[in-house]
């Protein structure tokens, strides 16, 4: 039976979802607004169309079930999240939500009913864009809500609990959007990679084995400002120089230890063609799966980073300002995601998440899943994010084998 | 006959000079500003107490002059700069101008007669920081102004014609500021040293062998951005990675070349913690007294930048955005000044200037020679910017040395 058409409405779809914007001029969705309002009422049409009872849950989360018949039936949940950072693509989570849905409406038209409920979530918010911390949305649904976010503030100084009320919701409400654990089969999120491992391996999709921890740091480096033409190369005492080796010494141990590794801001002291920098901040990322790879790698660098500045003079202060340990896929999930991919002619490839997701938060309620499609030069979080109709289809076909993989085991278990 | 009187209205008057500032928290004297006037007439009233005839030139030049009662004598030029950056120092080319005047004060007050004119120059211009153009006070002196400078405008966008109208000069007449080749003996500078040679040394004074020459480049670096937790170490072309390699590169080169090679100013694109640059920008300032000796670094620096760009997956563009000729001190004026000093108890030593100096300008008028005074950790441009009294007292007692000497030598062709 041929997912054709419904592919098509997924692509069709995320176009039209790129519309609700609180910018004129590019994609900006974020938590608690105007637009979020109304993508999730856009959303549910879509749902209820697909025959789903559908609910905005007290996080502001969208949801549709589309039910079993199978007395004491536990939910499999698929879904991802709809607000966007601000300039971003179509894809990133949106697609998550949207092809689900799309198979939701196949199951529907063709009349197939399941031995669990197939409820489709959109969270509300992953990126953290408004209020500076992620995975809001998940984490009420994973019962991992912390009282303090409700003092979270946004750029205009309206506070998490006021944009809720503003909004329609009630903080004091929030732990009912937590779902129960015994209620819960499991969670499968399909998003874009973000990454160029897919497109270099010629591949539509992969299985997540995993999403990385990530620790991060903000090293400052003190040496001694100077004048460019006076000072001689061995009496200096250059702190862009000493960060520079730092930089090019971390990649190494980054590629040697198997993890990444990433310096992503450098601010300088001097603005000036002729001054030597005194002061040097950057920012160091650490991934991996393996939390103790990742950390020995971060040992190393460390050593080296106080070593470097030792023999050059310089002062290296480090600060740890982010720490989160990798969230590993569940075994059997992966297994039933390789074994549909083989079902839909494509060879299974596991792959990392380097990039966090709401199936990190997830984790916390029920075993979880991931399934990469590939995207057009590993590219998001910006206009240009792109994925291919061919892809988005077999991402589907993908998605359809491996619920009916969990139907058929469902029901062995129910029989048996 | 003691100098030390003199040494202490030096140190007395730089003071003095410091409070001539068009802001109120720091030192900031720029060129053509009311400060400059009242400076210039401060000034001209210290080298009238000296016995000297004084006159401001049409480039708003302070000059004073020692005459010399010997018929056809030629003179001897001594001085450097009032005008100071931002936020400057008290030293830094006044120094330069007081220590001579009160080195005249002494011959006048000893009734000691010279058999050439002793002329003392107070530049108005060296800094270029109102106009972005250096060296405009000596260049007008040399004969080298240029036409096109009235055009220069400042941050308030009031050219140079008006602002010298304004303080009282005509632009038309800027010619008339040149001194004669003809009449001109040699310039002497006396500048502190504003690096850490002499300091490291323990050497109250250095002779100045040369100037060194300058090339700035643009160097901008293009690879691909992208998601730090995403793209694999080996997928990477990390803008910032490459960069951090050139700038080690950069640094080891200068070292084996013998020449200094600073990298001053650095702008990433990132500005994130988790994003892979795509684009850095830095600058690179190259200096050598020898300009062949500077020029194989640069083509060393260049073919390596291509290399570690081609191997990256990068792009490199590089612009020169800068390029200065080495300048040499006069021999002979060298070695009457190492004289000097030997005659002081002091080791003659030499050393390059790495910055630019007033003397760059006047060599295309005559011999110079420059004298150096250690300066504080090296620092300059700086309100921490320090000299000793007993530095100044040394350099004022080679400056009489090389003065006195400079008159024997004189006496003899005369009489010869």
């Amino acid at each position: 039976m041929p997912l054709t058409p419904y592919a098509k409405k997924v692509m069709k779809r995320c176009e039209k979802l790129a519309q609700f914007s609180q910018h004129p001029d590019y994609i900006d969705r974020r938590y608690l607004t105007k637009e979020h309002k109304n993508a999730n009422l856009q959303v549910a049409k879509w749902m209820q169309q697909a025959g789903m009872r559908t609910w905005q849950d007290e996080a502001g989360n969208q949801w549709g079930s589309y039910r079993s018949s199978s007395p004491n039936a536990k939910s499999l949940i698929i879904g991802s999240h709809l607000d966007t950072v601000p300039d971003s693509g179509k894809y990133d989570g949106i697609l998550g939500v949207l092809l689900p849905i799309s198979l939701v409406q196949y199951f529907h038209d063709h009349k197939q009913s399941l031995p669990f409920h197939l409820d489709i979530v959109a969270f509300a918010d992953e990126e953290g864009t408004r209020f500076g911390t992620t995975l809001l949305g998940s984490r009420a649904v994973a019962g991992t809500w912390q009282e303090k976010w409700g003092c979270l503030r946004d750029s205009d100084d309206i506070n998490l609990s006021s944009a809720m009320r503003e909004f329609g919701l009630d903080i004091n409400k929030i732990h009912a959007a937590a779902r129960s654990v015994d209620d819960t089969m499991g969670f499968l999120e399909i998003h874009i990679e973000q990454g160029p491992v897919l497109e270099s391996r010629g591949l539509p999709v992969g299985v997540v084995d995993g999403i990385a921890g990530a620790k991060r740091f903000e090293i400052s480096v003190v040496g001694h400002a100077g004048h460019a033409g006076t000072v001689p190369m061995e009496l200096r005492q250059d702190a862009l120089a000493g960060s520079a080796q730092m930089i090019v010494m971390i990649e190494k141990a980054a590629k040697e230890h198997g993890v990444v590794a990433t310096v992503g801001q450098i601010h300088s002291s001097s603005n000036a063609v002729n001054v030597i920098n005194g002061n040097v901040v950057f920012s160091l990322d650490v991934r991996s799966l393996d939390n103790q790879k990742r950390d020995r790698c971060i040992d190393e660098i460390m050593n080296a980073i106080e070593h470097i500045a030792g023999y050059r003079g310089l002062d290296a202060k480090i600060r740890m300002t982010h720490d989160a340990d990798a969230t590993h896929c569940d075994k059997m999930l992966m297994d039933e995601l390789r074994i549909a991919c083989e079902n839909s002619g494509i060879e299974p490839f596991n792959l990392s998440s380097g990039a966090g997701h709401d199936a990190m938060a997830i984790a916390d309620l029920c075993p979880v899943a991931m399934l990469f499609v590939r995207c057009a030069k590993g590219i998001s979080h910006h206009p240009s994010e792109a994925v291919t109709f061919e892809d988005v289809l077999n991402a589907m076909l993908v998605a359809r084998s491996f619920i009916e993989l969990k139907a058929r085991t469902c029901e062995h278990e129910l029989v048996a």
